[in-house]
């Protein structure tokens, strides 16, 4: 039995998390280990309350770590692309095996240090990136690597599905449900990253890489996130049986990335997958279709997935980083979202009178090809109306919208639907 | 890079479906490989048609396999503990690796065979034995590794998830809905395993051992199947807001371990888990809760879990087989059934002039701390009755049922309820 020394560099919600872990449950990680795993240090900004230092020194620069001959493996949870990324390379070209959830940084930079680790006898496990809790990659990677992934559709930020589901529940504007998600801690204090879909977009970049075989690439994934979602929106896709999430897509082998707001069903179940869960939908070759729900984030279940990483370096458990050789990923091809052949939800505004006296909104549900419709009459004296189109190309949908008689209709806006 | 050489041992419905996985995902497989597997000798009683004897030689004894030393693992899908358990016996003490979804002897016999695995450098690989395409063994080991794994609920045999779906969707009967799952090859033509509830009990016998680190313990297991369940039962039971599965139990670090149908509110996401569907709800330390679904048997998702264990052991990924090491394993301490403490789902038919006149359904409904009722008039003239009880101990439930009037309630009944 060896003893496998661990750095822990940065000690904020899942660094403490990821310490306290080590240290309550002992016994359970020794006896699942073949190895035994040993935190000797840590380093963040400044020294914490709950370190005992009698225990585990502290280290004021934690490129030291990286550096430290005594320390084989590094887990990295201080996030973002700085200092993150220079421990993360040091300690890989010194042969460390290294954990980390920064899924922004490997996203794009996860290649090169996939390859570095290849090079170098080390190692990057990275179950916390994506899905917190939910062991998606080990499933990808492992459970699953018997088949072809051939779709997945996934609920991956908790701050988006938090907002939407209170949005739906209350009846609240995106900005009362961002404010509330603030306060509550599910959502930072600059929800950039989260709510324009780029932390979706990060996760997807790194499932999709396993599920296809091809190199990450995040540059050409289409990104749209939520906060154009109004409280209309989600009501008039519920009057049509549907829900509305945040989802990253993956279909036709990898060719088609995206991460939108997309209409669910309701009746599905990942469509009632609510509050700050995640959830994965996969469609496999093989396996048929696997559905997995859990908790995307917070200090434990992102540190349970960091240990549990640690424990897979204690047995020995390795896969190659993007489930093939480094040498062997191909180059995505991912393809422009307007070539998207799918269904839409169209909500617009109609002239009642016009509409009326000329038909003319017959002729304009048949040129969109609507497939279910619901009308509303506002106020105004218009007519609030939305709209399931048929399977249609993206680019001929706009084409299409743009051409509508701007006397007819107003303000139109489409949300796509996925029908998982 | 090592070839390894594998010998498949049954050539039925998954077995058949191993060899074509291994044939045509040759590709996949490889690329996720550190070593290269390889498909070399197949046996089973009869030749069969889709063997081509050009790439793979044909063994009339399957025991052959086991002693060749060729042969480096062991496919084992004959099922049963005859032949099968002589071949993975003798496999294993020659040092090799060994692959199976044989739950009904691994159950019985998989702490037997764990030991003989340590001592001759052997390994069980058993993905395939639960849950068929759900890597909820490898989530068990090694996903969750970093958590107590507190509670799980699990519906873990499809014929009897089909059977209950069945007939609640369509008002059938039992016997008629068996029917329909044999005609379909959803259930075997002796279907006593799966629908007297030893199916499951076999794979929570499994799931139990890994989540509590006890020994397995099967013949200790209280075991409930589904042939007492009617219409009547489905149908009061969806009157109060819940549905019928049956349930793999595991509570209270693995002193509680039952298979029983039980009632799920309605509202919950593993109740609406139907048809052939398997799914499980695990709660843990430190990860929270997670819910997976999906195929739980079959011949490709079955056997996609089967070559999910062979990519493992194609990259020298192994665990402990229940978990931890054989010697580390406690006895288990599985508790009475009669010592449960829950809701239960009483149905009764009570005698209608006399609950009247003498108002005794309200004291009755007192005595047996009635949560919730509904009640039906029923052509007797009797009123056919259902109740949901507070939290209250199955021995004292007994007692209670024991005493009840005789004049005043008959035909009464209870199933348990499962708060997940």
């Amino acid at each position: 039995m060896k003893k496998l020394k661990i750095g822990l560099a940065g000690l904020g919600i899942v660094g403490k998390s990821v310490y306290e872990i080590l240290l309550k449950d002992q016994e359970i990680i020794n006896a699942r280990s073949a190895n035994k795993l040993e935190l000797v240090a840590v380093s963040a900004r400044s020294k914490k309350d709950f370190i005992d230092e009698t225990k585990v020194r502290f280290v004021a620069n934690s490129l030291d770590l990286a550096n430290d001959p005594e320390i084989d493996i590094i887990v990295e949870v201080i996030g973002g692309d700085g200092i993150a990324s220079e421990i993360l390379e040091t300690a890989i070209k010194n042969g460390k095996k290294v954990v980390t959830a920064n899924k922004a940084l490997l996203a794009v930079k996860g290649l090169k240090l996939a390859t570095l680790a290849e090079e170098n006898g080390g190692y990057i496990g990275f179950e916390a990136s994506v899905a917190g809790a939910i062991p998606i990659i080990k499933t990808f990677r492992e459970g699953l690597a018997a088949n072809e992934i051939k779709e997945f559709y996934a609920i991956l930020n908790g701050t988006c599905n938090y907002i939407l589901t209170k949005m739906k529940n209350e009846n609240i504007d995106f900005s009362v449900a961002l404010k509330q998600a603030q306060d509550l801690g599910y959502a930072e204090s600059d929800p950039t990253f989260d709510i324009e879909g780029v932390d979706t977009a990060h996760k997807l970049t790194l499932l999709a890489a396993i599920a296809s075989g091809c190199k990450p690439d995040f540059d050409d994934v289409y990104i749209e996130g939520i906060t154009k979602i109004n409280v209309d929106d989600i009501r008039l896709a519920d009057a049509l049986q549907y829900k509305i999430k945040l989802l990253a897509v993956y279909k036709n082998a990898g060719s088609f990335q995206a991460v939108y707001p997309a209409l669910i069903e309701s009746a599905q179940k990942i469509a009632q997958v609510d509050d700050s869960f995640n959830a994965i939908l996969t469609k496999t070759s093989n396996a048929g279709e696997n559905l997995t729900i859990g908790r995307g984030a917070g200090g434990l279940p992102t540190a349970s997935s960091i240990v549990a990483d640690l424990i897979d370096i204690a047995n020995d458990r390795y896969s190659f980083e993007f489930g093939v050789k480094v040498s062997d990923l191909k180059n995505a091809a991912i393809s422009n979202i307007e070539e998207r052949i799918g269904k839409y939800f169209i909500k617009l505004t109609l002239n009642k009178e016009l509409a009326q006296t000329q038909k003319l909104d017959e002729k304009f549900l048949q040129e969109i090809k609507a497939q279910k419709t619901y009308f509303e009459e506002v106020p105004s004296g218009h007519i609030l109306c939305a709209v399931v189109t048929e399977n249609i190309k993206e680019k001929n949908l706009q084409q299409l919208l743009k051409n509508l008689d701007k006397n007819l209709v107003k303000d139109v806006k489409f949300i796509r639907i996925e029908s998982v």
